[in-house]
């Protein structure tokens, strides 16, 4: 029989995988200045230091770390983490509230595989994250998109989709939003805690951008104010170590976080016990907030200097100013086609990711998302100049 | 809202766990002599070799492994696994056929998640592995458990389910098979790639142990005989560099590798790469195959030692005599009850698994099985004389 004639399963119907990850494929090209991604900047990856750490634990511990694992997690990991949840989010929590996870990205699916039936309410930020919308997608879950301002999700509105849809989750990015980069306010993040508690839905907070904060003041976790354990919490270390040790954490109520350690012992039976040893090291060793705030310094510049570039950049109308995290969001006037616009870009050798990608349901083809972290601040200047003179056609 | 009124999603319905892992926690008690995991012996984690290849990696190309990489896996490794794939299991392929992932463990779970709807029939060998058992549940597919002699799978069994059921799927491990250490024969392997052409079913091959041979004649896979692309292989380098580091791959037609991938960008974006990238060292520089040499040594004397103390061990009726792998499958009298003498057992200081978990649909209360990788030869002498008592009790 032709392997033609395979059925997938009914969850793929639409999808088409990441738009973003399609668009990086096209970046290949020597020279392109990319504001299309959301990667660190090379400078920020700590090669040697995680050689180091690598060879020192594989020797004294080498019995342990390639042996199996826990589905639970490294233990000394976990115990790490409760102090820097406190320190960092402020959020109180034991060992037995923790599970390290295959990057934050895990940690959505297996909320969502805990969680979501086919057809299941979700609501989520408009915009918003496309790869976790994708997860949802997967898991066959009805997005309820809720429009942002400034301030972040529109809480009244959200109170509103709670009473009358009864959402199974609300997925939400409180800081320097994806793509937005906007910060969701503390008397929301309050309300919000109180709301999911009040209506039983659950509140998935990916916070993976918190210590990347280059001005403003820094703000609790939406878990923080949970009483009730209604709030499930997703950390990363992507960000502000490296995205390719691919090691992030969930923090959740005992009851939830038994479902999702069982769905992870089918998903990849636990993380990778280097990766989780290495970024123990960072935390015990009190590697890691120098580490960040060198990454800040370099990055903060570089955000001043997009926004610096886009206060002058013809045809954006306008424009987000986060106070950290790696986006700014843009929109140029209503008749105008960021997708169309950006062949146009790509051939003068710059490239952006089109907004619409970050609606759930699509249109606002006006917007676009930049990233500042992996340019440098001179290919910012220059790339910047460029996107100018295509949107000023 | 009390977080008791959390429902959860139907796919867990009648989870548990896996039995095992949870018989794993019961061991913790110092001098336990262990012959129910599926651990490589911590003498064979080459954990300075590890270290040392990490850290010149990370010295060397910190800036490309510790950054984000693609889905479809770390380039050098996948030219270096179709060499390897062809050398070893006579499997002829391209780059893009294969899909690097955290552990077989995730192979099956993307195979699932592109194919099983809920209800969808896959069979399964009657016993077989739990752990994949589990994932099956998970994507609530109706298992159909087909029985197996020495030579693997009843084939004209086989053929008559695929012919009136219509399954989507058959899991199988032919080789040194998991629990039963079992080796499907040439004539089956043939077969089973025709019948899944024929009748349109897809085969998920796993074959983790495939190295680790002590005795007889080498085999090719399935996937060496499949013509259409029906046939999915699943490698892992836990039994034979680490488990610990979660390094696997997934070799199958390119619509369905296609699928898979999709489904890899919301599970965990990509792989660790430095986890890829000692993979590819190992088989770069030509360290696997005098690794699993050596480590074959160790454990062939161990079967043997076990074989041995089996031939006069009290209560035991039956056992398989593998040519290689980790496990032996042992049956006791029919009327006895494996799971109760665990307790006894466990009592004298010495564990095995009870074979209820391995069938599908449970039964078989006399059977159990036998791990000979982890203990030590002495512990091996040991602990089967404390079986012995056990069972003759």
């Amino acid at each position: 029989m032709n392997i033609d004639s395979l059925q997938f399963a009914h969850r793929f119907n639409g999808i088409s995988g990441s738009a973003i990850r399609e668009i990086f494929k096209l970046l290949a090209v020597p020279g392109m200045i990319s504001f299309a991604g959301g990667n660190p900047s090379p400078d920020s990856l700590p090669g040697e230091k995680v050689g180091e750490l690598a060879k020192v634990l594989l020797t004294e511990k080498g019995k342990i770390l390639l042996q199996y694992g826990a589905t639970e997690g490294y233990a000394p990991l976990k115990e790490s983490l409760v102090p820097y949840l406190k320190d960092r989010f402020s959020i109180c929590c034991v060992e037995s509230e923790i599970l390290p996870v295959t990057g934050s990205t895990q940690a959505m699916d297996l909320l969502c595989k805990a969680l979501i039936n086919p057809g299941d309410k979700v609501v989520v930020e408009n915009p918003t994250f496309l790869g976790n919308m994708q997860c949802l997608n997967l898991y066959q879950a009805h997005l309820i998109p809720v429009d942002s301002d400034d301030e972040g999700i529109d809480v009244d509105h959200l109170e509103e989709v709670f009473k009358t849809e009864h959402p199974k989750m609300l997925y939400i990015i409180p800081t320097f939003q994806n793509p937005t980069g906007r910060t969701l306010s503390l008397e929301r993040r309050k309300r919000i805690a109180a709301l999911a508690s009040k209506y039983g839905v659950i509140v998935a907070e990916d916070d993976p951008y918190r210590d990347l904060r280059y001005t403003g003041t820094e703000l609790p976790s939406i878990k923080s104010f949970d009483t009730e354990g209604w709030v499930a919490f997703m950390g990363s270390f992507s960000k502000v170590i490296s995205p390719g040790l691919r090691v992030g954490y969930l923090v959740a109520h005992p009851a939830l976080l038994r479902k999702c350690t069982i769905g992870k012992q089918s998903s990849d039976v636990h993380t990778a016990l280097i990766n989780q040893a290495v970024v123990d090291q960072y935390l015990r060793q009190d590697l890691l907030m120098p580490h960040v705030q060198s990454i800040c310094k370099a990055y903060g510049e570089k955000m001043e200097t997009m926004l610096q570039m886009l206060s002058k950049c013809g045809g954006v109308a306008r424009y987000t100013r986060p106070e950290g995290g790696l986006f700014i969001f843009c929109e140029l006037e209503k008749d105008r086609d960021a997708t169309a616009l950006l062949k146009k870009a790509v051939d003068q050798g710059v490239a952006y990711v089109p907004g619409t990608h970050f609606y759930a349901n699509g249109g606002h083809h006006n917007t676009f998302r930049l990233n500042f972290s992996m340019p440098s601040v001179e290919q910012i200047k220059t790339g910047m100049e460029k996107l100018s003179c295509v949107f000023s056609e």
